[in-house]
Parts: C-alpha cells; sequence; structure tokens
C-alpha cells in the first residue's frame, strides 16, 4: 500500500506516521512507500519503506498532481489553515481549506482511479444552539470560516464519492486533548494547557469555569480513528460519508479531578483561575456532548476516560514520567 | 430600491419580476430600478421603472462586476443549472452552481456595501433516509451534485453574512408545482404535468403510485417567499440563514382528487398510470413532508391547499378558463 499523507507535518499528522510506521501495515495489508506533505518538510520517520517527503501550497494543481503520479491507495487529507488563522485571514482559509481540498479531488479526478481519501474534519462544523446530546443527524450550521471550509469539504467529498471519482471518508474529530508542545493563541489552548503544563510542573491559566463540559480525544486516539477510517469497506459507507467522531464528554472540573488521580493532588495547584470574558464567550458556544452512534457500530472505538488521556500523554510525550515542579517555563516547546 | 435578478429568465424569475412590477414597492420602499439578468436576455416587463436586461455567464467576474457598479440594495440570486443538467456535466454544474455563486460573493465584497441577498436553495439540498417531518435542525445531506452544490452555497452565503460581506439569506423552495409550459425530462416533471395536462385537456402519464408524497409550492408562492425574505429584519435572522420553507405535503392521489373538484371528474380520466421504476426509485428519496417552524415564525405564509394551487394556476396561466378536451398536443408551450 502507497499512503500519502497530506498535512503529515502537523501534530496528528506526525502521531499518524508514528502509528503506520510502527504497524508497518494497513487494514491487513503491508505498507510498500510513503508521500509525506505539508507546507513545510515534514519530519522524515524510521521505516521500513521508502518514504519521500515533500513541501508545497496544497492549492497548486501542479504540485498537487506531483503527489498523484504514483497513485497513492490511501490519501489521508489533513492539510489545512487551522481555526484560528482561517478567521482572521479570510482568502487564505478559502484558498487553502475549500480551494486546496477541491483541488486535490479535481487531481484525483484526473488520476482516473479509485483511491480511498481519508479526511480530517471537525465539529467545528456544528454551531449552537446545540440540543443536549448532538446525533448524526443534526445540522452542520458553522459558526466559524474554518468550519465553513470542512463541512463544505465534507459535502463535496461525499459528491465526488458517489459518482465514483474516489472512495472519500471524512471524519469529524473531537476537540485533541493534550496537545504536545507549547500553548498557542487558540481558544481552547487551555483545555490541553490546563493538564500538559501540571504535568511539566508548570503553571496553567484556566480562563473559563470548571463546570464547562468539551468533548474531546487524544493525539493517539485521533490517529487511530484515521487508520480505522482507512479501513472501513466501502459498502457500509453509503451515502452519508461525514462521521461524527466518538469522544469523552467531560468538564473542566472532571479533567482536573483527572490530574489529581492520575500525577497527585499536588499538581491541581499550578492550575490558576483567571476568568477571560472573550474566552467564555468563545467556548459556549462549542458543542459538549456527541452521540456518535453511526461511527461507533463502524467500529471507531471511544476513548475510555480523561484519566487515560493523561497516561496516554505521559507515556506518549513525556518518557513515562513526570516533569519536576517549577521547571523552566518554555520546557513544553522542547516535548 | 434598486433590485437586481439573477436568473431572471427562469419560470420562478419571470413570476418574481411580475409581482414585483405589479407592486411597484418592496419592503414598503418604491422600486427605483431593476436589472434582470440569465444565460439568455430575460422578458423585459413592462415597469415605471427602468428595467435594464442582461445576459452572460455568472461565472465569469467582469460579467458579475458589471452587474453590480450601480450596488443593487436587494440581489435575487436564482440563476443555475437545474438538477437533471447538474448530474448529467458535472464540470458545468460546478462551475455555474458553486463557482458562480461564489463569484457573486466575491464580486459584492469588492465593492464593499452591504446588500441583502436572496438565494433561491432547494430541498434537494435534503437526503433520506428522512425522519417522517424533517424539521429545522435536520442535516444537509444531498444525494445530487445539484443539491451538494445549493448545500455549500448556503454555507459560504451563511459566513459571508456572518462576517457582514453581504446580508445573506438562503430559501429552500420545495418543488414548484404546478409549473407552466411543457413536460421536461426531470424526474419531478409528472408532479406538474398530472394537473397541467389535464387542465390543458391533454392526457398525462404518471409514472409513480397514488401514494407517492411529495412537499411543494405553487409558483406564485415561491416568488412570494423570495420577496418576503428580501425584506426580513437583519436581527430576527441571526447566524441561521439557510431556511427550509413551507409547503403542502400531499400525495399523487390527493392531487388527482383535488383536480377533480376544482375542474370536474371528467379531467381525472385524462390521466394514465404507466409506472417507471426508474423514476419511482428516485422520487422514493424524496422528503415527504417539514416543519417549517422557523420560517412560518419569519412570516413565510403557507400554501392553503392543492385546490388553491390548481385554481391559481388556471387563474394565472389560463386566463380563468380550463383548456377544451382533446386540444393540440403542445398547446401547454404556448402558455
Amino acid at each position: 500500500m502507497h499512503i500519502l499523507i497530506l498535512g503529515g507535518a502537523g501534530m496528528v499528522g506526525q502521531k499518524l506516521v508514528q502509528q503506520l510506521c510502527a504497524a508497518g501495515e494497513i487494514g491487513g495489508r503491508e505498507i510498500s512507500a510513503m508521500t509525506l506533505f505539508d507546507i513545510v518538510d515534514p519530519l522524515k520517520p524510521a521505516a521500513a519503506w521508502p518514504v519521500s517527503v515533500r513541501s508545497g501550497d496544497i492549492s497548486q494543481r501542479s504540485v498537487v498532481d506531483s503527489l498523484l503520479v504514483h497513485k497513492p491507495d490511501i490519501i489521508f487529507h489533513l492539510a489545512g489553515v487551522v481555526s484560528g488563522e482561517a478567521e482572521q485571514d479570510f482568502d487564505k482559509g478559502y484558498r487553502v481549506n475549500l480551494d486546496g481540498s477541491r483541488t486535490l479531488f479535481e487531481a484525483i479526478r484526473a488520476q482516473n482511479y479509485l483511491p480511498r481519501v481519508v479526511f480530517a474534519s471537525s465539529i467545528a462544523v456544528f454551531g449552537g444552539p446545540f440540543p443536549e446530546v448532538i446525533d448524526d443527524t443534526f445540522l452542520a450550521a458553522p459558526l466559524t470560516s474554518y468550519g465553513t471550509q470542512k463541512a463544505s469539504v465534507e459535502l463535496l467529498l461525499t459528491d465526488y464519492s458517489r459518482r465514483n471519482i474516489f472512495d472519500g471518508v471524512a471524519i469529524r474529530l473531537p476537540s485533541v486533548v493534550i496537545r504536545p508542545g507549547k500553548p498557542n493563541k487558540a481558544a481552547s489552548s487551555f483545555f490541553s494547557g490546563i493538564l500538559r503544563e501540571p504535568l511539566n510542573g508548570e503553571e496553567a491559566v484556566l480562563p473559563v469555569s470548571r463546570d464547562v463540559r468539551h468533548w474531546m480525544v487524544s493525539p493517539r486516539t485521533a490517529a487511530g480513528f484515521l487508520i480505522h477510517a482507512a479501513t472501513l469497506d466501502r459498502e457500509v459507507l453509503g451515502d452519508r460519508r461525514a462521521l461524527s467522531m466518538p469522544g469523552i464528554s467531560v468538564t473542566v472540573g472532571e479533567m482536573i479531578d483527572a490530574l489529581g488521580r492520575v500525577a497527585g493532588k499536588d499538581r491541581m495547584a499550578l492550575i490558576r483561575d483567571e476568568p477571560d470574558e472573550a474566552i467564555i464567550r468563545i467556548v459556549a458556544s462549542w458543542p459538549q456532548r456527541f452521540d456518535a452512534a453511526r461511527a461507533l457500530q463502524l467500529g471507531f472505538s471511544q476513548e475510555v476516560s480523561i484519566d487515560d488521556i493523561i497516561r496516554n500523554h505521559i507515556a506518549d510525550e513525556l518518557g513515562g514520567r513526570l516533569g519536576d515542579f517549577a521547571a523552566v517555563r518554555g520546557r513544553g516547546d522542547q516535548v
């Protein structure tokens, strides 16, 4: 199997590469080649097969054409501008996230073969008001340009698949927690920060109240969803190819309690409440809980608990050990 | 008020022009100018204000730019390739229906003002399986390229509106019955034909069973919805700007009974049952009933009965009198 990963330099992209390299196969078939593409060269993994690393702009047709010359069997499409940037730079968001995806779809069409395309969509396709639990028939009514672009690509992917131009699956990822690395300016940054920083022995700021609830998965699980999506039988997908993924619905308070259970109560004291009205308002419009019945039925397996997410982070990112207290600020960068 | 109508040569476009010309105003404000645009020159109405008639390709930016020079206050966007053609010609459908709409939206953005944009969407954005009644939170999961294009434009319109690039409303029109003119090759053609042809004294073929249920409005009501959408207060629209329109849910049997009530039982005998498996299959995937609660709350008024639709057709299209039996085939063309 020849695998192409667009957005291979990103956090979830790199997790995906690691899992594929560790498994050596996908859906019971051996991996024979891998192409990693992003706006910058992705890290080249140690792999038992040839790996080609490429960089460029996904909205340029010639760039995408060159990635498809060898007709990859599976195309993971994770490339895109993140939500904050898509909101800040209207043209760039549409050019990369919408036009870039359509450029990919048209380039596949020109190759005239039927690869599986796995598109990383997002729960950002949803916008409130919400029912208590969002089921598989709830409308996509995004409240950001990023969500609009993701929802539009889901529609195109479904139509192109119906037309047998390719065989697509869009999976709507929950917020990925704990993101390794340093805090960023996304409004969601604190969901990772309130766990990641204390695990590193550092202080974290909590801008919302502890009863705020959100829908999340670990990076490890998110990458696993992408792999599972790549191996689904075509027949079971039918006409609805955009799937809300399982996750866990937890409150900030429950996350902090889990931190205490897994890493010790003293870590909880590193979290400083510092309410931020702007972030409170944004986060209030985010989905809190899904009934991902269809995905569960299709075998996407759910994260067990927030405790597991914290344990996975310690194992995957911290080499199994917690950071000393009062560690130098910025240590997270090096993870 | 300067009004621009894109798709002004189409059936609903012409009804809209007639109603605007009859009213002389829109939302209590006098109409001062009108531009009608389509792929062919629309018919020029008798109006008390200057009317400019133009033709061209909506996906060409220079064409659209020229339509916006005088910054029309209200833009009715009805232009597009119909469902059958969008399914048959993939590239043309996307170019006109999706890219054409985006070209319009970008051209408005360049003019840097805030017109009301009313987009004629369709219940084709929905695809089965359906609940018994489709409410305002049901997902758009189109099963045609046409529906995909309409749903994508709804998303873009909503995002552009949220960004204050324009002030958009998308209204999802039910099937329009009775369409004047002759039968066409659309799978839905018979819904009009089984009423229109007998009213003309001609035979009609019914390709589905009489218990088939569908969601419809008259041409007069569809045009009225567009006008109402143009006059809605901005504040009441909020973040969800794609509205499913009211209509009536009737079975083919109920339509035929109404034909008998309004036009006489002898007209019913002009309908010949001739089951067509292909059409039966297509029509089975269409929505049958909506709860258009939000639209009703916003003042879109519902057609009273199929009897009214037939009476309106007789008044609007047949000059108030029924066709003689065994009229020459093709008479409908001249209506």
